[in-house]
């Protein structure tokens, strides 16, 4: 491996920057890594397990001489961001943010980028429920998908590079434009946590079943949306504010779909039911083939005790 | 471990009575087993498999002395079997289901039980997306739940024997009353499986996003929801149809919710949002703690390639 970025700046350490530090090291991708989080308590965190060459105390201490800068903020906090550390970046130098939606991000953080500068947003399509600096591992991005969604005017070059960058992180990339991008992720990410969010939030609420039973017999089909609603809130929150005419379109198609199949329900008709479930079958073996899960019964949770 | 039944006859040999054959086989459970299934393509894939000690080409000679007769087939032909069977089991036997509801099916079996035979319906909460007769496995029942719902009238004896039995594959029990059975798989299994079709369905529809995106990128959430949209729809028909009253109730629940949290990302109410995705966060915490399922990044499947 080669070092891609001399100096890299993560502003921000949560799940997604943690990782990429230690992908890094890993691949031996960067020269040196420096790191800034908002809360002095991620901040003692960070120096304590050893995330970061070197811990600071203000963004834009931390970008000083950065050759890549990475907005690993909340996706609501990433212009503020922008505009205090624009004055201190050095010419040339490359920006890339990791926000879970585009458009959006590019309309707030594109202005205060100074001339010279180049800014590549880029969404890394890994995660888990776990979230802050002490949640990352270095093979987070091993053949995930990276999205590149190069902003109009970026030279070819810097987009190059962050295709490299990725790669050297274990991520597989693709080039998309920013309004597919969103619905895209409406449709693959934003709507099935936004549904699990709903269906843990109304076991939560009712009171006909107790918690006690819900967790308790979880493993009956409700245990797998609950991994995906214990993700960061704050990050979601900022997801459906940002990405709204998305997510708001394929709720609607959702909810149109949903009563459809509430109706087969209510006037008895099987065969409507029985065909759509056959239907659905065939986009999980596409998943498999496509080597996106596991078939292991379970995936693989049979251990669990 | 000792024969708790010494002949045991399976009806239908899908994945919940094929892995009910190798725990039994595992724990010594029953004397003798004999299994009948519909298609003769079943009935040649057990026999090919090893699949019972006995394969029958009709349900009245695989209950012929049985202790046990297991009525595993989909909850809509129960009625139809034991109507089938009912002259031919002897005195004293018992006869369960494993269906996934009660109510239904206790008001379409239980007319048809022949004086002197107990009849003690079950609910095994376990299962993967596979079915047929090659899908079971020895340890699907180890640690999960089996709900059993006493008929009125049954007396104590074979009741507690089904305790006995179902702990020798490896279950938990617990006893529970039809209507509350009901209830709680709408909200834990029921409701959780129609969502999921309904968002598989969905991204299988969308113009605007292709199905190829779709499966590349289920990474990031969707993928959850194939699992158990993948399951058998057979099955899933006949339990919509036969639990409607409680899934239109939790449905209508579920749409309420939806619709409220909707109306905030279009209003922009951040605060509304934060606060249901932290709620939602200490379900996930306890189910963790229950031993219902692992807290590895995504259940585990970092080997996946």
């Amino acid at each position: 491996m080669s070092v891609v970025y001399n100096k890299v700046a993560l502003i921000g350490l949560g799940l997604i920057a943690s990782s990429m530090f230690w992908a890094m090291q890993r691949g031996g991708v960067a020269g040196t890594v420096s790191g800034y989080a908002r809360s002095q308590a991620s901040r003692d965190t960070a120096r304590r397990i050893g995330l970061c060459d070197e811990v600071c105390e203000s963004p834009q201490e931390a970008v000083q001489d950065a050759d890549l800068i990475v907005l690993a903020t909340p996706v609501g906090a990433m212009g503020a961001v922008m505009q205090a550390i624009a004055p201190h970046l050095k010419p040339g130098t490359t920006v890339i943010d990791v926000g879970s939606v585009k458009q959006t991000v590019i309309s707030e953080v594109a202005p205060h980028i100074p001339d010279g500068v180049h800014f590549v947003p880029c969404h890394p399509m890994a995660g888990t429920e776990h979230s802050g600096p002490e949640a990352g591992f270095a093979t987070l991005f091993d053949n995930r998908w990276c999205l590149i969604v190069p902003n109009k005017g970026t030279s070819e070059e810097p987009v190059q590079r962050q295709v490299t960058y990725w790669q050297a992180l274990g991520a597989m990339t693709e080039i998309m434009e920013a309004d597919h991008h969103d619905m895209v992720c409406a449709v693959v990410s934003h709507i099935p946590h936004l549904i699990a969010y709903t269906m843990v939030g109304v076991a939560d609420d009712l009171r006909r079943v107790s918690d006690q039973e819900v967790i308790k017999f979880s493993a009956a089909g409700f245990r797998d949306f609950t991994r995906i609603a214990a993700s960061d809130p704050t990050m979601w929150r900022d997801v459906f504010l940002t990405n709204k005419d998305a997510t708001i379109e394929i709720l609607g198609r959702f909810t149109e779909e949903l009563m459809a199949l509430q109706r087969a329900i209510r006037t008895g008709d099987g065969e409507q039911l029985h065909a759509y479930f056959t239907r659905t079958r065939a986009i999980r073996r596409s998943i498999l083939e496509a080597g996106q899960d596991t078939d292991k019964p379970d995936f693989g949770r049979a251990e669990v005790k």
